[in-house]
């Protein structure tokens, strides 16, 4: 696998994005409505799902008055909004569905934890949308707002792209169980499909972080640690993010609200499963990470020690052979094993003997 | 013992299997009956054991209908589904007892965690069940779903093979306490035997630890270290399997629901105790491995400090010794000492007495 | 301090009791009255303890008769049985009181974790019960039970030997508060004790263990770490048996029955301060040794620091005199210093220089 | 970046003041105002401002009198002391708002936690106050005590300069929200003002601890390391003085008091997303930073080995060559080999053989 | 500083204290009122203070008759006992008072955790009272147990001199809010001192440490250990006496009795306020510790490490020059290279191109 330097960085840039606050920011009024975030995308796009357990329409609307026409009628409507960072539309938005401004000023703040607000005539959810793209990689991060009212969902996001493909087509296509359901039905489904895609990114770290252990066992080169952090940097990054989001879908699971209905708090129940599931999942993971750092630095000790021994071994059987050569290459005069004739063999002799004995000396220390 | 990769590849696949998620599966409706899990038997196999406090059945059945029958009986009716494969079979269940689509839809989700859900005319409740071959000292994980009413209950398996032998045996041939239950006591009992397994499993996995660590204190080998991650792995995916069937246990023996008599809600409690000794032991073998780690580290450390203290001391001795033959090795025209007749043997006196010196200085600083 | 491996392999044979399961157990059903345990004793021992405030009777029994005699008088009866691998006895009992079967089942599972079970006519807990051989120093467990009802403690050991000496030494002497409580008080004078010995049993241990932390400050040798390493291991055995008796005092403070008396429920609180002493005290010393084993890894990491330092000036220092000398004991035959007369002295001179010089410089960046 | 001692030092000092207690102030009487903090300003210095919906009134004054005559008109009243050190004027304020002394003995307890008192005729809480001076980048601690009543909101803090401007401009120019809230909606927006100048301070440190990452990837330097424990002492100072406050607005929202209106309630809890956003960020930066010690670490000891690694290889191959050389210069009067003519040639073929056949056994055992 | 092991050892001997149990205490009745801790005084003392917002009254009394006649008066009575030892005077007080004899069968076990027994006719409770000599630095703890009644305080102490003077002083001196408050208050106030004692203690040990962190940046000895680890065996000390405190305080705060006032009530949350700030400070002084001891360890391996890298480059570079050299030292009758004029400055050359090449290498591959 190639780990390429701009991957590391999308992570923390998203990680950056994740706690600053911008200067100017400080002491906005808490229902100022302007865009706190980074503008992503150019124009602003309104989409419009409106059905029944009969009917069934979409699509791509100019202004919010086609909505707020569908708002009084029995039919649910799924309004979308594509970027956030034209106030007018906004605030249109705000006045045409006569929500407190409170509640739009917290969906333009897309850098809010995940949370659930029961206002009076709405709910307000937020939750952070992971996506993987196929190609490169990389993991983006958007902030997701649903306003939930009576008769209409809006959502809210960051830019065009998002993971609802699938939502879309059970309603264009299925007639059962989504089109009987109501808006809180569609935020379930719309909560699942956002928390499925956790357990899957999630799931597609895991395997490449088992890939790596399988390297790990046989083979451990020095870009393995480089590895290893780099995903332990994007498995922090993907916990921050998904953590939270299990406090939301808790409160979720609470909120007494006539929006919800009693049948759908059953769906609510088994999206704690879901998080629970993602959130266990990235805690496996995290404690793997940890345990391949552990083995890969023992790997790593445990040769460092085996250069060592063999240095020492090596050196000191040499150090006594090379003193006894030095001491007969001495000048002095008088040496008297320096005249007998068999000094020289008489000398490899001892050279043996000490090798030998001090290699059985290892043996027993048990160095060998 | 043998520790070969496959033993540690299904261990790791099973991990896999724990959290990933496919990507045709996102967005799936919550009650789409669809199986999510990977086919592990052929054919799908039907079996009904059906009895109270006189009469006893046991026979593979072909279809539900003899199921349903005997479902307005007060007799108990365990029906045991193998396989989930079969969506055809599983929409029969759901029809012929008039389940909810969403209860098989979470049976047929054999990722999902433990949970018990309370429905209105049934509980279901799932737990992963562990096996452990005899021959191989393999470990299998399978989902186990129950679905409880009043007179019968359904258990699905992902394969045939299962742990509940000791259960089919009490019915068969004790004529007391099983008998005269219901499903509700048919329930503890194989949950009884399920967290059983989960204690004998771990028991199993500790004895080996517990050889282990003998072999530790004798003679620390570098296999030792690849054991002790081994039994880590093992120990972690045995308890990301059991600890969440605690909460699913808390939360059973909270459930109130007609289906569940107060004289059974003792044994549930009995339930609770055994699954906190089961994650207990998990505990204390995890302690004791990461001490075993320690253990293996200071083992080795100290070992090499033996070696590096070794080398000093005996290079450091033979260094200014061998400097003193380099001496007078040295060519020089005039060199005094060469002339005296003693010299060789001053030399040689002078070289003990600077050993024997420095010997005592490493007493005396206690390298020795 | 002595520490021999039996010692050592009589902890871990306990802490293996703790957790193992028989393949042959997995199944039984929960009130299948049959022993769970090692059999620790030839012959059940039945011994009746039957007093008021005024009378005062002990005698050890041949049958469960003359307790059933005693049951209906207002005088307080402890029955003491001593082993359990008598199941004649032992169903004698459940039949004698009209107990429910489960409640004598769960007397014989001497491995489960310590609980308090309200029945309907009794309620019955388990604790483990320590005791330190004087002499030895081998610390036992051993699973103790009680069922408490209202004129009659049954107390169920697995061998005889007790702590319960000082009860049996007041009821016989002191005619006071012990003698005018009724089962409720005595239940918890027994458990006193037995938690009184927990903190005794700690005290010793924690005694070694500041004995150690003497030394190793002054003189730490290799015997040390395994020192650590054995108490470690003692302690956490200490833990696992002590810690979930937390769990069951506070249950027991927390039980609403007719048969403990509202006077009796401040000497549960009081108990629950006691086990939290001895909760505190585990973890004080738990401190201790991972600090201790902190010391001496860094004083061993200080000495061979030292000794790499020792080695690195000392032979830094002599390579290049030992180079210096060799350069001059070259033979080629044009070499002028070889010819002058001074060049032996010279030689001497410089490498003088040059040693003094390394040390300066050794001086400077605070190696010495 | 440059890291002065200085910055270090100031840390270290609000560290010191944040739990040092000076030997006269224990037992002063709870009610006893006397101020326990260091003077931080010449002059005590007292601001007001009071709005409603229509009108604006902002001014410095010289005695509270003024204040005391806007008490009882409808309008909000904001008044603001700067410096504490001032009995009297503390001791008026007492009096003339009929508090308890106890509310301004707390006022003047600078080192206290973050808290809220609930008291008969006000509310008191107090927070801690950061502020990053822009140019030296050192971050200053302040007590913040603020006292709510029905009109007049009294705000203590230790010396000249806060962070509330923009709530002081919003006064002064938007007509719409603050002006027609009450003193609790003038609460809501300073702490506002407050924790979003924790998130700032906090995104200012995690940015340099990010560009230090990117630093620690290509080139670790010593000085690193150094930087690593500057960040880690100011993150470690930060969370101290943010985690309390989490707590004290927890117990804000949960306050039943006539002072705060229901519809400030649901800005309270805005507030604590904003704490808890904080609390998370700090989290976050404390797990990179400790990332980033071990990516220090592993950098090292990877360097250290290489190092070790060339050093074995390179002497360990120099041995039994200058051993050889050695044999060769000793001065025996019988060494065969010395006689023949190639012997010198063989030699250096030895020696090259030697060599390589070494350097294949490091490439065999993979140390190349 | 100068750290003496009679520092260390009084530090661990309290630490023994805490924790230890004698045998002969096994098994007392839980109202033997017998000693349990060590005579610290020879006689025991009693010292009464009776006061009301008029009158006040100091004297030592003989014994507990003086206060018995105070009891029925509406003044308060301050009743304090120095000493423990003497059966007779508590058995005195338990009659005269009418107090159950469990009560000061507490008071008498010094060794129990801090904690709050509410009784029929008076509130118990105990902390430890930690106390530091201004001049040796030791710090002593004792157990202070107070019974609060209607009229009458009681505390017992193990011996003389504690650290409520401050309190007399302002009964003798202060008429207003002491005077006027009654057993609750004068509570409050005791123990108001006892953790601004805890606070100073924390504090005085805190400077100290910051102190070494200076030290630590600057010069870092073998002694910094020592002390690192002095520090943090008297923090664990601290904290171990603290932290019980605490949930004894929060306990307090919730007893609802007559004897407490509601106004006070509002005391001791500031109380809780207090302990929390310190411990909030010893955990701040933990992991600024455990900083310290890292930094202490980076330090010690960079130092290691460069010497390390010096070795290696040092002997590098010598060992192929001596090589060199002895290849011309060997006596072999033919070496060409000896005869010809130049060869010795042909080596010197060869010698020195070697060095750079090494020199340059090292500067390449980063070592330097």
């Amino acid at each position: 696998m190639h780990l390429n330097t701009k991957d590391i960085l999308s992570v923390s840039r998203s990680l950056t994005g994740f706690a600053k606050k911008r200067k100017e920011d400080i002491g906005l009024a808490p229902d100022d409505i302007s865009f706190r975030g980074e503008r992503k995308m150019d124009q602003v796009v309104l989409r419009m799902v409106d059905y029944d357990a009969k009917d069934f329409k979409e699509e791509t609307i100019g202004d919010i008055q086609t909505v707020l026409e569908h708002r009084k009628n029995a039919s649910v409507t799924w309004f979308n909004i594509d970027g956030l960072h034209d106030t007018n539309v906004i605030e249109n938005i705000a006045e045409g569905f006569d929500f407190d401004k409170l509640v739009l000023a917290e969906v333009m703040d897309v850098h809010a934890r995940p949370k659930v607000h029961d206002f009076s005539n709405c709910i307000l959810l937020s939750i952070k949308m992971l996506q993987q793209d196929e190609q490169s990689g990389r993991i983006s991060v958007e902030n997701l707002s649903l306003i939930i009212t009576d008769s209409v969902l809006l959502s809210f996001q960051e830019r065009r792209g998002d993971v609802f493909e699938p939502v879309r087509e059970r309603i264009r296509t299925q007639k059962k169980r989504i089109r009987n359901g109501g808006t809180d039905y569609l935020t379930f489904a719309l909560l699942d499909i956002v928390i499925d895609n956790y357990i899957y990114i999630i799931g597609l770290l895991g395997e490449k972080i088992e890939t790596l252990e399988e390297n790990l066992l046989t083979e451990p080169k020095k870009s393995v640690i480089d590895e290893i952090y780099t995903y332990k940097r994007k498995l922090n990054f993907l916990r921050k993010n998904i953590t939270p989001a299990k406090e939301m879908i808790l409160s979720l699971s609470k909120v007494e609200s006539e929006v919800i209905k009693e049948s759908t708090q059953v769906h609510f129940k088994e999206l704690l499963d879901n998080i629970n599931q993602a959130v266990d999942a990235s805690e496996t993971y995290r404690d793997i990470l940890s345990d391949q750092l552990n083995i890969y630095h023992t790997t790593i000790s445990t040769k460092l020690n085996d250069i060592m021994k063999f240095l020492t071994i090596f050196s000191v059987i040499f150090i006594p052979l090379t003193f006894i050569a030095g001491i007969y290459g001495t000048n002095f005069e008088v040496v008297p094993e320096l005249k007998y004739e068999y000094s020289y063999f008489i000398m490899w002799g001892v050279m043996i003997v000490v090798a030998i004995g001090m290699l059985l000396y290892f043996k027993k220390r048990k160095w060998l």
